[in-house]
């Protein structure tokens, strides 16, 4: 995906905390970025929206979008059950015509949808649909606990706390220091950055573990750190078992506990909030808790998301949560993911301890 | 579904462990059977291969099984992956000819297949595969945890261990008390048997929760007692995020847990076993954390499947298992499901105590 030049379908959502896949694209492959679109904030930039990515312009029609000379159109967010709008149909077609091929991260596919594509088809565009999961994925096999390389999976309190963004940054840091680490992508937004990756949300519920499990072997092929980015959080109900399954199949050696400060009750789920978020501490018991039912692991450090309080506030959230763990804590974007990245050396100096004492306790 | 008569095909699979789905519809509507097709076992009666079952006779071949007028063939087996063996598909073919509908639970479904499908439609007959999932989802609301019934869960140490039978078992007794209980199917097989329900495993990841709270409400709707059939377990690596979505969304006020009393390690799981079974009592525990993660709960039996041992082992067995657990144990296939009834009754009498009390500081 490399020449991708995109246009970014955030039509009515483009906002801090609204247009998840959008929002990482823009962080962390700003270069590829043409224009957003939305209508309600036509005439800004990403900037002036998100608090990042320059001057991106969002525009307030598919045509000032495309006259800005897209290679494809990204549907850049993801609203609840995966639904395409109906009117941006209309839209993703102008922009098959206009030479754009289409990326979606939606559940529905844009290749089953009879008019996109025709049109794709009479036109010689592409429709990636990022979801659609292989279609030979193993059931079982339990591999991924013997693979050589330090797993590391980010578990969350909620959904969209930062579990990618923990990932993708301490990715960055630990090739900075020499490493060989693999960002192992299980989310649309995730795979749309990184060209490679199994939703795992998508995926038939059997098959959960096999696609966790492949993907982690996968990343493990050229790396020594595997970073694999969790999904949603081992009590959120409607995503509960996607957690369960990914926890259990990538078999991390560690865990890194991701969080956002000022949350109170766990979101995205239903018309009002009923389930309050329990302390870090009692997360950190349940995570650690369900993975040794399979392979044991620890959570070695907490990732807080602050992205909404003020830096003093945001030093102080992060002092207190290491109070209450005894784990090293940061906001890896707003501080940067030194803390992470020594606990995950630190984490592995030992392991690597561990696996040479067995293998000469062997010989 | 009530004029069925089933030919089952098994081949090379009909035994006590290995034909789960065969097996419960033999158990539990053996008038429906007009016989079992496996080319090992032919000449036998299902009694001599199970243990129950009659006279219902084993065929070894298509045309003698069809010879005795069933109006559909049934597949029997869910192997691994859920694919249809190929010799299968010439052999379901001739069914089409010969007059019956075809019924499946497998991953893989008839309708999908070009040669059936094009038979069928030409012949008129119907391809029901019980695993589709309804188009219609809902991703979340939470809602099951209102319902005003009384909701117990099978939840088990492994697959395959009775979590459908113990439910079945327990639903007849309670309704021979006069008590409206309806038992909610979440498998293939429990699907074949009562004409409706969801196969949560078949439907896709982000969804198990959403079926797992419609099926719910929907045995709710007219009875005072709902009994859904737990999947897989929890620390099952292939299948943990199935029964812990199922556990999540469908908000049981109990749990009856559910244990094949001669397993060591976990089975249906990878070439050689590796996972061994913690003992009862740590099943009570890491269920009834996760389930107080989002709506508390508490496993008020055991229920034991000895099967595979003697009257005074199985008997020694549900004494131990009681001891360890200080709950009521029984094998409801063996002994009868007398003490699930009554642990059940117990706890909604308690349930309803503390709802009236609710009701009552509430006015």
């Amino acid at each position: 995906m490399a020449e991708l030049r995109y246009l970014i379908l955030a039509d009515g959502e483009f906002g801090p905390m609204s247009s998840k896949t959008a929002n990482a694209v823009i962080r962390y492959q700003p270069d590829r970025v043409v224009a957003v679109l939305d209508r309600t904030q036509a005439g800004r930039t990403a900037r002036e929206v998100l608090g990042f990515g320059g001057d991106i312009p969002v525009v307030g029609s598919i045509e000032e979008g495309l006259a800005l000379g897209p290679t494809a159109v990204l549907v850049g967010i993801a609203p609840v059950g995966g639904h395409l709008p109906e009117e941006w149909r209309g839209w993703l077609a102008r922009a098959l015509e206009a030479g754009c091929d289409l990326v979606s991260g939606l559940h529905t596919f844009l290749a089953d949808d009879p008019l996109l594509a025709a049109r794709a088809k009479a036109l010689g565009r592409r429709l990636v649909d990022v979801r659609r999961p292989p279609a030979d994925l193993p059931v079982a096999s339990g591999l991924a606990r013997k693979v050589a390389a330090y797993v590391v999976l980010t578990v969350g309190t909620d959904c969209n706390v930062g579990k990618m963004t923990a990932q993708l940054e301490l990715g960055r840091e630990l090739r900075r220091r020499g490493h060989r680490a693999r960002f192992v992508a299980t989310g649309q937004t995730g795979i749309m950055l990184e060209g490679w990756g199994i939703a795992v949300d998508a995926v038939v519920a059997d098959f959960i573990a096999g696609a966790a499990e492949r993907i982690t072997l996968e990343g493990a092929r050229d790396a020594d750190i595997v970073l694999v980015e969790g999904q949603g959080s081992i009590n959120h109900p409607g995503y509960s078992g996607v957690t369960l399954g990914l926890l259990h199949r990538s078999c991390p050696d560690a865990m890194i506990l991701c969080h956002q400060a000022t949350r109170e009750y766990l979101g995205d789920y239903g018309p009002q909030p009923w389930l309050r978020i329990p302390p870090l501490r009692e997360y950190v018991r349940l995570y650690e808790t369900a993975a040794g039912m399979v392979y044991p692991s620890r959570v070695i450090a907490v990732a807080l998301n602050t992205y909404d309080l003020g830096e003093g506030e945001a030093r102080r959230a992060c002092e207190e949560a290491a109070r209450e763990t005894g784990l090293p804590v940061t906001d890896p974007v707003r501080f940067g993911p030194a803390l992470l990245a020594d606990a995950v050396l630190r984490g592995r100096a030992e392991y690597l301890r561990r696996r040479g004492a067995q293998v000469r306790s062997a010989s």
